[in-house]
C-alpha cells in the first residue's frame, strides 16, 4: 500500500534547498492513519494576520475536509492560522463521520496550537471511503505543536506523499522596495493511484503581505494557467486543494505588486509540472500549445483534447510523431476547426499545414524530437488570436500495472 | 499492418446466417489498396426507389467521403444508389487530393452500375493523411459490378474491416399487415488502432419501404441510444459512418410502424455492442446503467463520464470493485450530483448508498460479480427521474499494445 515506487525517470534530480518563510512553521509525525513506518501528518502554523487563499476541486463529490475548508475560507482573518493535512485516507464519501473526523480534528487543533477553530484548515488523502481513524491524529497533537519549526517545510513535503514517487518543493524570491520576500511551496499528486483516490495538495507560503481579497483573486486567476493545465489522466480528484498564505513578517506589503505575481506563478507552475513528472507511468513529458483558435477558451479546449486522448497519449509512449491523432483530437473537442487551416508542429518540425502533411516533412526529424524526454506539440488552428497551453505526460503500461494489476 | 490480430474474447461465437435483403447485392474484391491478400473494398448497390439515411462523425476534421455523403444525403431518391466502401485508407487529412479521389470513385462507380452520381455514397477507413490510391478501386469496378450478388453480405462485413478481430453482423424480422420485412447490417470498429485512424462504419439495409424523411428521423433517434451510447477510448473518429437503406422491395410500408422501429433498434444495437465487443485489449463488456438524474442528458453525461475514466477502466480491468471510482467519475462530470444522495450497484450488489458505503456491502459480493466477463454497473443519482445506459471495456495492456508498442 503506498509504497514508494520507483522513482520517475522524469524526477527532478534534487529536492529545492527551500527556504524557511518568517511566520510559518511545521511540524511533522508519524500517526499510523494506514502506512506504517513513515509520516503521515503535517501541521504548518501561521502567525496571526496570515491572509489565506484557497482554491478546491469542483467535483460534486467533494470530501468533507475540502467543504469546510470552502465554507471558513474568507473570515476573519486577524488571528493565527494553522493547515493540517494527513495522507493514508482521504475522508471522502464518509458520510456524517466524515464531518465528525473534521469537527474532532479542527478542534483538537484549536486548541493545541492556540488557534481560533474556524482559522484551522485541513485535507486528507488517500483512500477513499473508509472512515478516517481521527483519534490517532488527536492523539499527536500535543507532540507536533511542540515540534514546530520553520526550517521542517521539507518533511510537510514527504508527509503528504500518497504514491508520489518524490516530495515536490518549488521557491522564489523577489525585491519588493529593497525587501526581500519569499514564496515556497509543496505539493503531493501524480494521478489517481489504486486503491486510492489520489489527490492532488499544494500548500504554498510567503512572507510577504497580501491584502486576503487580492491573494484570493491572484491565486484564482494563476490556478487556471497553471494546475488547471495540468493532466495525467483527466480523472479529476474529489480531494484537490491548493492554499495560499500570506505571512507578512517581512513587512512588506506584495498587494498589486507585478514580480511578486510573476514569481508566484513561476512556483506554482514548478509545482504544477513536478506533478506532471511524477504522473502514473510517466516516461515524457509533454507542452501542448494551441495558438490561433477562436478564443482562448477554444484553445484550451482543444489543448485539453489533446493532452487527454488516450490515442495520443499511448502514440507518445510509443515516440510516434502521429499527428493524424492530433487532427482526430482537435476535431473531436467541439471547439471551432477548420480541416485546411491547422498546422502541426512536433518540436521545432511543421509537420501537417493546409490540410495535409506539409510538403517538406520527414517523418525521421520529427521521430527524432519523439525521442526526448520533454517533448513539444504546437497547433495553430488558424482561425483567431486564442491561445493556451497545457501540460501532460504519456499513457504506458506502468499506468495500467498500477491502477489495474495493483489490487487493493 | 491491420494483420486481424487474435479474435477478441468477447467475440460472439459465429457470424450470424444473414438473410439477403431483396433490393440490394453486394461485391468485393482485392484492390491493394494498402493490405495485401485479402479484400479491401466493397461495393453494394441498391434498386431504384430505395430510402437512403445516414448519420456522420460530428469531428470538425471529417475527412472527404463523409463531406461528400452529408452533402448527397436527403436528395432526390428514384433512381437506385450504391454505396462503395474501402478498408487501409481513410482518406482523411488529405487535402484537396482527398477530394478529388471522391469525385474519381464516385464518377466511376455511377458510370459502372448505371447509378446517378448524386447517389452514389463512399467511405474510406484506414491510415489518415496519406493520398488515397483511388486509381486501384477505379480499376476494379467492372469487375466489382459482375459480381453483385444479394447473398454476399458476409463478404462485404469482412472487406470493410482493418483491425478488427471479427466481422461484425446482425439481422431482424419483422412482420408488417402479413408480410415479413427483413433488416440486416454489418459494422467495423474496434476503436482507434495504430497507426490508423480505425473508424466504425455501418450499414443497414431493409426490404420494408420508408419514406425518406422518417427513415432519415428513425435512424437519427434510434443512433443516440445505441452507437452514441457506446464508447471504447472517448477518441472519435475523422470517418464514423452509419447508413440504412430501405429498398421498399418487400412491397411494404413500415412508416411509422413500431415493431419495425424496435426491430431496428434491435440490429443497432446488437452492432454497437459488437463494437464494443472488439474494443482494442478489451476483457470485459460493461454497461453502465445511471437513473434518478435531473433529467436525460445529465444521465448520459455521468455516465459517459464513469465509461470514459480510466481509472475506472482500469479497475474493472483488475477486476476491483472500486466504487470510489465511480464516485469520482460523477463527481467530476459537470451534471448535477448530490454526494449524499448516490447510491451504487455492482451487479445486484447494492455498494454505497446514503453518501457512503452501505451497511450489509460485503466486498466479496462484489468482487465476485467483477468476475465475470459481462458486468453491470448501475448507479442511481437520487434527484430526478433522468435515465442513460451506455456501454464500454475495460483498459488493459492490450490497449497500450495495440497503441504505443506498435510502431507505424
Amino acid at each position: 500500500m503506498a509504497k514508494i515506487e520507483k522513482r520517475s525517470p522524469l524526477a527532478p534530480e534534487t529536492f529545492p534547498d527551500l527556504p524557511p518563510i518568517a511566520g510559518v512553521r511545521f511540524a511533522t509525525t508519524e500517526a499510523g492513519v494506514r502506512y506504517k513506518g513513515r509520516t503521515d501528518v503535517m501541521l504548518a502554523v501561521l502567525d496571526a494576520g496570515t491572509s489565506v487563499a484557497g482554491v478546491f476541486t469542483r467535483s460534486a463529490t467533494r470530501s468533507a475536509p475540502v467543504l469546510d475548508c470552502q465554507a471558513k475560507l474568507g473570515g476573519a482573518n486577524d488571528g493565527p492560522a494553522a493547515i493540517l493535512v494527513n495522507s493514508g485516507n482521504s475522508n471522502a464519501f464518509t458520510g456524517h463521520h466524515g464531518q465528525t473526523s473534521v469537527q474532532q480534528i479542527t478542534e483538537a487543533v484549536a486548541r493545541a496550537a492556540g488557534v481560533d477553530q474556524s482559522r484551522v484548515f485541513t485535507a486528507s488523502t488517500g483512500v477513499i471511503g473508509e472512515p478516517l481513524p481521527h483519534e490517532r491524529i488527536v492523539a499527536k497533537l500535543d507532540e507536533l505543536t511542540e515540534a514546530l519549526d520553520a526550517a521542517r517545510i521539507k518533511d510537510a513535503a514527504e508527509a503528504i506523499m500518497t504514491t508520489d514517487t518524490f516530495p515536490k518543493g518549488a521557491f522564489a524570491r523577489v525585491d519588493i522596495d529593497g525587501t526581500s520576500v519569499t514564496i515556497a511551496g509543496i505539493a503531493k499528486g501524480s494521478g489517481m493511484i489504486a486503491p486510492d483516490m489520489a489527490t492532488m495538495l499544494v500548500y504554498i507560503f510567503t512572507d510577504a503581505k497580501v491584502e486576503q481579497g487580492a491573494l484570493q483573486a491572484m491565486l484564482s486567476e494563476l490556478t487556471d494557467t497553471t494546475f488547471n493545465c495540468i493532466t495525467v489522466d483527466s480523472d479529476t480528484s474529489t480531494s484537490d486543494s491548493l492554499m495560499l498564505c500570506a505571512t507578512g513578517a517581512a513587512q512588506v506589503d506584495a498587494t498589486g505588486n507585478t514580480a511578486f505575481h510573476d514569481a508566484l506563478h513561476e512556483v506554482m507552475l514548478d509545482l504544477a509540472h513536478q506533478v506532471v513528472r511524477d504522473g502514473e507511468g510517466a516516461t515524457k513529458f509533454v507542452e501542448i500549445r494551441v495558438t490561433g483558435a477562436a478564443s482562448d477558451a477554444d484553445a484550451k479546449t482543444h489543448a485539453l483534447s489533446i493532452a487527454n486522448s488516450p490515442l495520443v497519449k499511448t502514440a507518445i509512449a510509443g515516440e510516434d510523431p502521429n499527428w493524424g491523432r492530433v487532427v482526430m483530437a482537435v476535431g473531436k473537442s467541439g471547439a471551432a476547426a477548420d480541416r485546411d487551416k491547422l498546422s502541426i508542429r512536433f518540436g521545432d518540425v511543421l509537420v501537417a499545414e493546409n490540410g495535409w502533411v506539409s510538403p517538406n516533412y520527414r517523418e525521421e526529424d520529427a521521430a527524432a524530437h519523439m525521442k526526448g524526454e520533454n517533448l513539444r506539440i504546437a497547433v495553430d488552428i488558424g482561425l483567431g488570436t486564442g491561445e493556451s497551453t497545457v501540460w501532460t505526460c504519456d499513457l504506458t503500461h506502468g499506468y495500467i500495472d498500477i491502477n489495474a494489476d495493483y489490487r487493493s
